[in-house]
Order: C-alpha cells, then sequence, then structure tokens
C-alpha cells in the first residue's frame, strides 16, 4: 500500500533534498529549460528560465541550471515556449453529476492541477462516513483536490447544519481547507447555529467561502464582520467592485450554474488592484467540459474579454493560492512549490501543450499520459434512496380542508429557469382534493426525504413549470436529502420516484408511465459512475424529453434540483413544506 | 483582573455583535465619517466614507452609516480627510535598547498601530521563562505586538538552538506568527536540527522569516525551498527584484543596522507587480525613532522616493499582514478588521492627526492620549549578569605555546563598521603572552557566557577597532549570551566587564578604569528601563566616549555588539572562540 503524502509537508528531509538539488549536491528528476517563465509574483515574463524539478517540487527556478541537472536528469526543452503555473479552481463542485476522475480525464490534460471543492452535497445524504467517502475520491489522483467542509445550510431542518465536533474533525484534516459557502442570508438570520461554525473555522486559520448574491452595503458589510472572505456569485462589474472593496476575494464564475465572466470582466476598466480577484467554476457541465476545457478555457476567455494576460494567469493561480493560505505550494513557479506547470505557446493563448503535476508528465498536446483513478465508492454510498416501499400516486394527494369548494393556496412561482416567487391562488377542490391543472400551468411539486426520515414528503404546487404532462423527478436537489418532482399527474410522479428508487439515483422524465429519459446517479445519489460522454449524452436526452414536455427552460434538470435550495430567491421547498428565503422561515400551503 | 483578550477571535459573539451594528441592530461606538478612505485592497481613494466600529473592530464601512449611528455613539467628522489603516511594522527587534512600553509613547502617535517582533535576544539569556516574560510585556498594550519565536541560530554551541518542544509551545500561541530570521548560510550548513524546526513552523501554518543578506541564485532558491517566505536583507533593487520573484516577500528595510530604502525604491522603475513589497524598520534607534518617527516616516520615505503614495501605505498595511495571514485582522479597512485608523492629511503626507487602535482614540495631532503600559520584569529577567565573581585583568591573559617567540595567530579584521575578515599575523610574546599592540590598533577582544556557563571566556586579537586606550565593553551581544568587550589593556577590559556585572547589563565606556560613558541595561542585560530620551542621553555618551578613545565607526555599541552575530560576514567571536561564518566552523586562533 502506497502511504499517503501529505498534501503540505511529508518531513523535513524533502526540504533538505530540495535545498541540495537548488545548489547541484543532488540532481533534479525533471528539468524544463529555455522557458519563458510567468512569474505570477512580478507580473513579468521572464526568458531563458529553467525550472529545475525533484520528487514533487520545485528545487531550482533561474537562468543557470546546468549544476542541478544530471545524466538521469529528465530535461524538457521547451525552445522559448512560455510556461505558466498549473491553474486552479477555487471554487466547484465536484458532486455534479460526474465522477471525480471523469473530471480529470478532461481537466488535467487543459492544464488545471488543482481544485477546490465543496462537499455539501455529499453530508445531507450520506453523513460524515459518505462525506470521508467522497473525500477518499479525490485522493491519490494525479492532481491535487482540496476541499471545504460542508457549511449545511438548507431549508431542511434534517439536513441543516452540522455539529462543532464534526466540523473540527474536518477541519483538523489537510485536504479541508476552509468551511464552504454559507449564504449570506441564512448566516445574518442565524439564531446561534452558524456562527459557532464561523468561530472553528477562523480558530484553525481556514477560510469562510461566502455566497453574498444580491447583498450589498450593510447586509453585506454585516456578513464581511462575520467572518467570511469570498464571494462568487457577482454578476456585474458593480457587485465585483463593492466587494473587493471590503477585502473580499471575488470569485468570477463562468460554469454551469451561470457565466458571469463577460458582464464581471468589466472591472477591467477601474484600473484597480486585480489582487483579490479570482476565476472560478463553481461546477461545469459534462458538455462544456468536453468543448470548452476546463480553467484554461475560463483563462482564456478572461483574456478575449480584455483582462492582460498576466492578470488573467494570475487569477487562476497566485490569487487564488493566497486567498486559501496556499501560496507556499501551489499558484506560482517558485523554490517550494509543487512542481504543477503548464507549458503553452504564449501569455495569450492558454492551450496546453505540456502539464506537468506533482513532478510528473501528465498531458502532451492534448493527451492524457496517466489515468485518474475511478474511485470505488462504499456500497453505503451506493445506497443512498431508502425509501422503505414503493410511493404510491396517493401520496401526493393534497387533502384540501373539509368541506371547502375553494381554497387559497400558495404556489412556487418560476420567475425565470432559476428565480421563483409565490403566488396566492384560489384554487377549486375536486373530491375533496387539490389537482393539478397543467392547461394552466400549475400542477404538483414534491419533495421527499430518502435518508433522514426516508419517504416523509410535503407536496405544493407549482406555476410555470411548462409540463403539460409526465413527471421529472430528481435525487440531486440540492441542500437537501431529498427527491424532487414535478408532474402533471399522481400516477407519472409515483412512477419517476419509484424509479429513481430502482436505479438508487438519478435523474428521470417519463410520461404515462414511461420513461423518455433518464440518467442514473448511483454514487450518493448524485453523481453517474459512467463516462463524461455518457453522462452528457444522458443529460441532453433527459433535457430533450422535459423540454418535449414543455418544460421551457435551457436545463430543467437545474431547473428542478435547485428549488430545495437556500441560495436563490425565494420560495423554496423541502420534505417539510415551503420557506420563504426572505426570511429563512416555513410558510404554510394554505393561506388564511 | 482584565481577561485577556484574545488576538485573533475572543468569541463568535463578537461577530454577531459586528453583524448587528453593520446592519443598524445594534449601534456602533464609533463612526469616523466623510472620510477619503484608502483602500488598500483597490488601491482607490474613496470619498464620503464611513467606518462604524464596535468595541475592537469594524463593523461598517460605506456611504450609509446613520442606521448604525445612535445617540451613544461617539462620531468624528474628518470633514474629508485621508484616512488609512493603521501602519504595521513587519520585523523589528523590540529587545533594542529600549522597552516596549517606551517605543510605543513614539510608535502610536505617529499611526503604528501593529508590531511583529523577534525574540532572539530574551531567549539565549534567559531561555523560555524569560521569552514569555518577554512576551509579556507586549501584552495589554494600546496597539497589538506580535511576535517570531527564535530561530536561535548562533555561532554559540550554548546559544545555539532551541527544542521542537520550546518552539512547539511557542507557535501554539496566538501571539507567535512564524519563526524569526534564520540566517542562510546556516540553514544551508545545517546538520539536521533546524530543518525540524522550518517543519514545526509550516505545519503550524506559520511563516519562517528569512534573512538572505547577499545570497543569490543557487543559493537563494535553496533557501526559499526550505520554506523561508521572507527576507529583509535587499540593499538594492536588483537584490529586491531577484527575492520578489521568488515569491518572497521582500520586506526593505529602514532603521538602526541600515537603511536601505533609497536604493532599494529603485525596484518602482520595473512596473512591477509590488503586492509582496513590505516596508521594516528592523529596529530604530532612540534618536531615530524620537527625530523621524516610526513607520509614518518610512513610509513618507518611500513616498518621497518616488512610490504612488497608496502602494507605499499598501507596503505597511495590507502587503504585510497578507504576508503573514492575518490580513482578515489588520492591514485594511473593512469589516471585521480591527479598527485601526490613521487620520492624515492627504495619502501623500503620513502625519497622523488622529490615531485610532482597537477601536479607541489613541492620539490625536501628535499627543498620546493614552499610556502604554511599563511591563514590570520578573526579577530573574533583571538578574541575567550571572558572572559568579568579578572578572580579573588576568582572565584575559592569552599564553603564548611554550618557548615562542613570535606566533602566528589569526585576528579579526573590522573591514567596515560592520563587515570582518581575517588576518594572520605573526605577533611577538613578552613574557610567555600575547599582548595587544594600541599603536598598530591590534587589540584584545573577548566574549564571556554571563548565563549557560557564567564566565567561560575567550580572548582573541581585533584589528581595526580603533581605541588607543580604555575599553568598551556590552552585555547586549548579538546572537549569544555574552558579554563582548574590547580594550587596550586587561585592566581596564576587566573593570568595564565588572561595571556591568554591578548594572546587571549594559554598555560602558572607560579607560583607566574610570568610566566615561555608561547605558545600563538592567532586562536582560539587553534593554534600558529608563525613558528614550535617558537611552538616546546615554548611548550618545557612550558613542562620544568610544570614539574619543579612537573607534571610527558611526555607531561603536553596534560595531562592538555584532562582533558575536552570526549574520554579517565573516570572522566573528563568542566564549568559546572564532568562528568562520563562511562555513560556520570554529577556527583556531594559533594558526599552525
Amino acid at each position: 500500500m502506497v502511504k499517503k503524502e501529505s498534501f503540505f509537508l511529508n518531513d523535513c528531509s524533502d526540504l533538505k533534498t530540495l535545498m541540495k538539488v537548488a545548489v547541484g549536491e543532488e540532481k533534479a528528476d525533471l528539468a524544463v529549460v529555455n522557458a519563458r517563465c510567468a512569474n505570477v509574483y512580478t507580473g513579468e515574463l521572464l526568458d531563458d528560465c529553467a525550472v529545475c524539478i525533484k520528487g514533487r517540487r520545485i528545487a531550482y527556478v533561474g537562468r543557470d541550471p546546468q549544476t542541478s541537472i544530471g545524466s538521469a536528469t529528465e530535461v524538457i526543452d521547451v525552445k522559448g515556449k512560455t510556461v505558466i503555473p498549473g491553474l486552479i479552481d477555487g471554487h466547484t463542485h465536484l458532486a455534479l453529476l460526474s465522477s471525480a476522475g471523469e473530471v480529470l480525464r478532461y481537466a488535467i490534460k487543459g492544464g488545471t492541477t488543482a481544485i477546490v471543492t465543496e462537499t455539501m452535497e455529499a453530508f445531507p445524504v450520506a453523513g460524515y462516513e459518505g462525506l470521508i467517502d467522497f473525500l477518499k475520491s479525490f485522493e491519490n489522483q494525479p492532481i491535487k483536490i482540496l476541499a471545504t467542509a460542508p457549511a449545511m445550510i438548507s431549508i431542511s431542518r434534517t439536513a441543516h447544519g452540522i455539529s462543532e465536533q464534526t466540523l473540527q474533525k474536518l477541519l483538523d484534516r489537510d485536504d479541508i481547507v476552509g468551511m464552504g459557502e454559507s449564504y449570506w442570508q441564512a448566516v445574518l438570520q442565524d439564531s446561534g447555529s452558524i456562527l459557532p461554525l464561523f468561530e472553528r473555522t477562523l480558530r484553525a486559520g481556514k477560510r469562510l467561502e461566502g455566497h453574498s448574491a444580491g447583498a450589498s452595503d450593510k447586509k453585506l458589510s454585516a456578513y464581511v464582520a462575520g467572518g467570511v472572505s469570498s464571494c462568487h456569485e457577482s454578476i456585474n462589474a458593480a457587485q465585483v467592485l463593492e466587494r473587493l472593496r471590503l477585502g473580499l476575494h471575488v470569485m468570477i464564475r463562468e460554469g454551469a450554474v451561470r457565466k458571469d465572466l463577460k458582464e464581471a470582466a468589466k472591472i477591467k476598466k477601474c484600473g484597480i488592484d486585480l489582487r483579490r480577484l479570482v476565476l472560478v467554476s463553481d461546477s461545469l457541465l459534462p458538455a462544456d467540459l468536453m468543448k470548452n476545457g476546463y480553467m484554461e478555457g475560463i483563462v482564456q476567455k478572461a483574456i478575449d474579454y480584455g483582462f492582460e494576460p498576466i492578470h488573467a494567469v494570475q487569477m487562476a493561480t497566485l490569487n487564488v493560492a493566497e486567498h486559501f493560505s496556499l501560496d507556499h505550494l501551489i499558484g506560482g513557479i517558485a523554490p517550494g512549490r509543487y512542481a504543477d506547470l503548464v507549458v503553452i505557446p504564449d501569455i495569450a493563448t492558454i492551450e496546453a501543450q505540456i502539464v506537468i503535476s506533482n513532478g510528473r508528465v501528465v498531458a502532451e498536446n492534448g493527451n492524457l499520459l496517466i489515468t485518474p483513478r475511478k474511485h470505488k465508492f462504499a456500497q453505503k454510498s451506493l445506497n443512498s434512496i431508502q425509501l422503505p416501499r414503493e410511493i404510491k400516486p396517493a401520496d401526493f394527494i393534497i387533502p384540501a380542508p373539509a368541506g371547502t369548494q375553494k381554497a387559497r393556496v400558495r404556489v412556487i412561482n418560476m420567475l425565470t429557469d432559476l428565480v421563483t416567487s409565490e403566488v396566492v391562488l384560489s384554487w377549486p377542490v375536486a373530491e375533496g382534493q387539490l389537482v393539478a391543472d397543467s392547461k394552466r400551468d400549475i400542477i404538483k411539486i414534491a419533495a421527499i426525504d430518502r435518508t433522514h426520515n426516508p419517504g416523509n414528503l410535503f407536496t405544493g404546487l407549482i406555476k410555470g413549470f411548462g409540463l403539460k404532462s409526465g413527471a421529472i423527478a430528481s435525487s440531486a436537489a440540492w441542500d437537501t436529502s431529498d427527491i424532487v418532482v414535478i408532474g402533471a399527474n399522481d400516477k407519472d410522479m409515483a412512477f419517476a420516484v419509484n424509479r429513481i428508487r430502482s436505479l438508487q439515483g438519478g435523474t428521470v422524465v417519463c410520461d404515462q408511465e414511461n420513461i423518455l429519459a433518464e440518467l442514473p446517479l448511483p454514487v450518493f445519489g448524485l453523481i453517474s459512475d459512467l463516462p463524461l460522454q455518457a453522462i452528457d449524452q444522458q443529460l441532453k436526452e433527459v433535457t430533450r424529453a422535459a423540454q418535449n414536455l414543455g418544460v421551457p427552460f435551457p436545463q430543467p434538470m437545474l431547473s428542478l434540483t435547485i428549488l430545495t435550495g437556500a441560495a436563490i430567491p425565494y420560495l423554496r421547498i423541502c420534505e417539510e413544506g415551503y420557506v420563504n428565503l426572505k426570511d429563512g422561515k416555513a410558510v404554510p400551503f394554505f393561506v388564511e
């Protein structure tokens, strides 16, 4: 068994070895010579540089490498090409559809060599044990994957929160660099459970990742005063500027949930210090990853939108390493740092010709030379749909108050594909029930707990989701341990949920009890075990099937799964009922 | 008894209070309004800003403070004046002559609100217990004093080193932000005692302060690969640039030992990213401190030498806070940070009109409004000259090898006032002894251990120190627990040392057994308990007396005490004999 190497430091004998290589008393394993080196510390491009590498780290950077090069040293002459530090994604969600190993197959060849991921998805469905299994899937990979502990802001009381003891166990780990995003409204509304977690994280010298979508002035100040030091939710240059001024590291997002770079890039006109600006994906869809690559694509876009190329590179290297206080290890080409390097044609063209990670050449000209490890998840992680029995159509019945002909009810209202409000309607009662009316585009939505009190569910109504018939369901419901389902009739809703139950996770679109498309997600009910192409294919089929049933949104699965989320305004649903995110409080279905 | 407040975080209820003040649910204690705020994060000057303060910290920064201001809030209208963050000295030695309390009397009124000091002087003479007493002298002061644990690189084997256990106890403290400067030659020559200390410091997430005077290319790379992340020894722009490129935080020094800013400031012509450039004093002499102030004087000089004013301010605020990973607490004006603010006329004029530290107005128009605490040192700290008996002139006799008329001997050669080389001479033997010859300017030098093996001493010869008669001695010998003495005759040498013994520390100049000048240093034998003016007066008298006896150097005490130091090339002396710093090895007095 290979001893797990410490990310931070194995042993000081490693330091001694690096020092010896620098002065030529020992020889480098690998030397990259004749490089135009991007120096992210000074912002310079320096010609005729050499980088001498021993083991996983850099021993020497300079113009006179000969004494460090021996007969056994592999020498790569890059003939004047540009070498940049390995790219870092400072904020993503590796529980989005594809396994880490699959993401890496595409990430590495483009020059991404470090990733910081959230873990909030695994925890509510699989607990601490499942989270550890999730973290294990990041170990012994060809590049570094670090993680944040889950802040577990959730509208569901069963999914909400993490104990101080559990958090501390996570903070004690090398690979946990902070606590993940805690949505600002919940922090401001907190009655005492969140700030003790903040305290522990700060005491551990680690970061509190923020999520301040839409906050400004006093509320934003309050959030920052609480100890949060980043935000990846700015959607324009004004929001970027306000956050930078408050000392936040501002992560511009260009990924699956939103693409903010074009608007946010206008910040470049301000002529301000950009040291706290960072580029992140916040997760990528398989299609994006396959087509545009990973961080190399985002850095290239930043350059294309007008950032100085060296600034764009800093935004995905030094700036993010500094945010996490990891700049002595990653994010720059200097002695002692990990030997994570990317050879590109020139500083304005982020196309990886050679990728070096942990001192090894891992990709060349777009071809992987190594195979990311496919993690074998524990059986428990693969059995996350714990519904004790099949769901029946009758489980979705909404009984009307006795003797009423009409009932005033609260309905989730899709304002955009992600944002909701509420409408209160007077709804007819038929045979003592409230039923869906797909003609009016008001149909049923239910959230079903699948791990804590499996089968516990709530059914409400949603307007504007567009389904004319059939149902769509997913076990990848945000911030909860729910299956979320929307359907034009109770039968299809039950059918879709039961299909997810037999798949042990997934997203299913059905009509008249026929499966139209499905994306199995057996790991935690969140992650596929298939290659990225297959996932992409399945996801596209889900999208097409849902759109064929009438859903008007570009990503029906995202529009569905985000409805249990605690971050996006404002009327949300979980297995306990509706929650109004404006004040974080539960609101009843029936309105007096 | 006042509970000692944690520098990092007392309790998360503090965070909650700040958040409440930001949104106006509680009211600020203090508000600074109508300010032109220097935003060190973005490099902007922002008009019409307000800073709302609760307790020790900032709750709100912005343009709409009214909801946070109540009837009990003290409001300071600065009427458009500029407000910068409190200034930070990232590297100094608070064991240099004056006590912390005395330094603060001058530091605070100019706008310095945080200091990081070395502790290497107290440790070899007073051990862990004395070091803790030293650290106690920094507690409950009006501004923040942080410290680095001593790396204890010393040419004396008894003074050299610190145990891993002792280091760990120090690293576990909030007020210890790293391990202090470890001279690069010793680190490269290390056979195994230093790197385990590096490992512990890095594992603690704290900084390894560097000292890479004169190192370049391979040796500098080796030193950086060892884990060091700063250097304050650059004497010109080329050295600054080489170090910045290696990812070091480069601390430009302008203080007692050297004034490097004028030369180093030429780096501004390079147009590079200056985020890792820092201004430090590395200690100030009383006269400098009284005349030019503390960090405000150094920042002003940086502006006068051509740095953009906002860059100069960043160099003494954000940049240094980032180096120590303290930027969430100090170094900028943002929510959650300590309320350390300085009101100045404009960004190019660093003259403190109001100084706020930890949320309190501590100085106005150059007048202190608070009194720095005068620490009562433990009796043990005041009894550091442990010589069991008086030193006799005969203790300095250098016996010649039996039967020789002349002896080939190694002599310390003063090349400048600080740098030495060696000369080997054939020296006449008189009555079986080698005697001083002040006519040839070759006289005796001795180093006498005062705490470990008190009285253990070595006597050698020194050329070029200039003393025509008398002697000069000091207990403030660098990097050791020695008294160092140079004299034209043995009697005066003994007299000077014995005077230090009865003073329990100090610097003494005497001639024909008369004291010409003296500077008592009763705390650890290093620090005066007098006001700065008195110290300055006494130091000037010491300087004048030594110069009157023939010493040609501007700071005779510095030239004397540095001779036991392990940092400056190259022939040095301690109680065990000579050491050649080129290889760190002892070299004999008699040459074969």
